[in-house]
């Protein structure tokens, strides 16, 4: 039997930056800016607000900040919010082989959790890289075959607390055993289903994966026990939810290869599996003459595209992330995808809308989750087609330096002035070199009046 | 399709406590005597004086009390703590046919929002009743046939949320779709496994079912969406985890047949699939001769009972709730079943000890979870034998008033003399005549110093 549980917190209780490679640190800092900048242009959203709402009225010592809404709260309180603020938009990140998406959690929580310690920009980064590590590879051995576990399930609300508590754990210093029954206490609350997707409960997940990690790892530190298998023991997580999942696979080259790698940023705001629709479509639109009218749409998807992104005709903006139609109609026939195709006005274009019901989603099994193929009809009768291998953003054609800034800008922009936003962006780019990560982008942070 | 989260969710925004036959509105007033009681039997515990030291960490506006720490807190913390309180000596409630315990997250719940809120005795009653309900009838819809939901979840942790959620939504007054998003977003909480039982963090979740609950309806209060099939839909938990399960079940008689009328009270600080062992064993000892030594013991009991009460050797309080051994040595040896026989006193004591040792725990299919059967050889090859049909506290022997009182008692004298443990008492047993529940019921654990 895989003692998978106490391995991980093995090595979650004693990894170093040092340690790891230079891509490695570098894709840390990266995450870390990209987070930032989603969470800018999420944390004005009608859920965020009510949610900040909630967290307001239940008080508390103010140690974290609640970023763009002007105060502090408890550590667990703003990584739950923090990390709504990143998710909201569906533009964060994702590891496309599981559909997870870890940054969100483990910076939301350790950025919080940096602001009530004393921890270096190193520390920060290093737990920032852990977290998303061990929530890749739990996502890995719950997604992968030979698992068994169920489509319905968000694969984040149940890898995600575990990979939480790995990086707040590292940041508290917590030695392997506690580091285990923090991982056990992150397992026993994971949860969530793809039911309430489209909705504010969805990004209610994503926040409760940071708070889930955080208090494990604070309870943990306190010394609050728990089994030290929780994860693959006897009625334990992989038992109850995936019987046939292999628990060694997340523990391949634990230390040597680094899974984060195939951790993507995403360049357009919806669900990861409809980018290489938006891609294809995008492509068309290139080659389509002024004018020309569409008669028919075909996706050809991989048949998690439609279980998951199948939603016909979008209501409000979270509904829009998980529209597969809205996003190849807005490729389609504004040769856009960007926040402002989340917006009301949007949506009801009358255009956009005619555009929706003329697609035809077909499932695919042989395609694979990062790809798509769409063929178009014009009124003409000539046919259109592309077939996207990879899509923009993924692991074989990853955003560079210069495109996560021009989306951090872009986002950030709604918030602040560009001196301010150019602030933040270098705040955000030199983390590595702070020595008190909590207190000085605490500073940036009121500085700049978020 | 059964719109099973809707119908609840109508049902749970409509019940009065007027229309509660005069049974049921009994049994919420028991219920509600019988938690407070485990709450003062239990608030001292290592586990709850951790979790607490946390929530003191993260500070509140002080709102609802933190029963036994005399401290207030947010009604979310108070709630979960309680609960934990409540549930830590397993000495709480149970509902056989799922082996749930539906008042602990309920009560805590409910009393922690009743502190924050002007809300009268029949309307706090009327929500305990609700969400003891309510819970009771997920877990049945879970766990009975023809549902292939997993032995090892822990079954409170995926029907608690739902009730707690439906009891809190009712006491803020929410409106039916309201409510079928605070069910909702409850139901995106449901998580827990039994890998953890015997540890803090098996409390913990009882915990966190209070707390995701009282969340899940404050949100759902400041319009907080969710899908309204969160439950049965596409994607959704009964999906995910019980496919084969039967949503029907969840509705059978709703508003006529009241299914926590089926749970009952625990006599024994133990698991509750324990209890009818621990009687046959008790009825042995009562025909022992004095200075009996006893070579062999076997136990004919339902899988599930070694399945998770199978510990052999208790190390801990919390691991003794989960050792069917320990409790069956406790009953031949000192022919008692207490929280003393908890105790490391007790646990390590030779002669139970000793005693655990020679027990042999047959599965049988054919003993019903409620029932047991014990043989015990002597040393002189005579041989003891016990049958229970049902156990002391069960449906068919439910504990009484007095018997209740006396359980209450024997908690509430650890931390109050006689006088003021009478006080709490009937200030419990009069909550239906209180105006403003919050306010009377604060008061009285100010003036009790809890």
């Amino acid at each position: 039997m895989i003692k998978l549980t106490e391995t991980l917190a093995d090595y979650a209780a004693t990894i170093r930056f040092e340690d790891l490679p230079n891509e490695v640190r570098a894709e840390a800092e990266m995450a870390f800016l990209n987070w930032m900048g989603c969470v800018l242009g999420g944390c004005r959203e009608d859920a965020v607000n009510l949610a900040t709402d909630l967290v307001r009225d239940t008080g508390a010592h103010p140690r974290s900040s609640v970023i763009g809404h002007g105060f502090q709260t408890d550590s667990a309180s703003a990584a739950f919010l923090n990390c709504m603020s990143s998710a909201i938009n569906a533009y964060d990140d994702a590891h496309l082989p599981t559909v997870a998406h870890p940054s969100g959690p483990a910076a939301a929580a350790v950025l919080a959790v940096a602001q009530t310690r004393a921890v270096t920009g190193s520390e920060v980064l290093n737990a920032l890289a852990l977290g998303i590590e061990v929530q890749c590879r739990i996502a890995n051995m719950l997604v992968l075959p030979p698992s068994d576990f169920a489509t319905g399930h968000y694969v984040n609300g149940f890898s995600g607390p575990i990979g939480v508590a790995a990086a707040v754990g590292r940041l508290l210093g917590l030695d392997d055993r506690r580091m285990a029954w923090a991982m056990g206490i992150a397992a026993t609350q994971a949860a969530g289903s793809r039911a309430s997707h489209g909705t504010m409960t969805a990004h209610f997940r994503a926040g409760q994966v940071a708070r889930a990690g955080t208090i494990a790892g604070l309870l943990a530190e306190k010394g609050f026990d728990c089994s030290l298998d929780a994860i693959e023991g006897r009625n334990g997580l992989l038992a109850n939810l995936a019987s046939a999942a292999d628990p060694s696979r997340a523990l391949i080259g634990l230390g040597v290869r680094h899974e984060m790698l195939a951790n993507t940023y995403k360049p357009y705001p919806c669900g990861i599996v409809i980018h290489p629709t938006i891609d294809a479509c995008l492509d068309i639109r290139a080659g389509m003459s002024a004018g020309a009218e569409i008669e028919a749409v075909r996706l050809r998807v991989n048949p998690l595209v439609l279980n998951i992104t199948g939603k016909r005709t979008p209501m409000t903006s979270l509904e829009s992330h998980v529209s597969v139609f809205h996003w190849a109609a807005c490729a389609l026939v504004m040769g856009k995808a960007g926040l402002s195709e989340t917006r009301p006005s949007c949506l009801s274009n009358p255009r956009i809308a005619a555009c929706r019901e003329l697609i035809e989603g077909v499932p695919d099994h042989a395609m694979q989750k990062g790809s798509a193929a769409v063929e178009v009809v014009l009124r003409d009768k000539s046919v259109l087609s592309a077939h996207v291998e990879h899509a923009r953003g993924s692991q074989a054609r990853k955003m560079t330096h210069a495109e996560l800034d021009k989306k951090f800008n872009g986002q950030a922009k709604s918030l602040l002035d560009a001196p301010q936003v150019e602030t933040l962006r270098k705040a955000c780019r030199t983390v590595a070199g702070y020595s008190n990560v909590g207190q000085e982008m605490g500073l940036v942070l009121e500085k700049l009046g978020l």
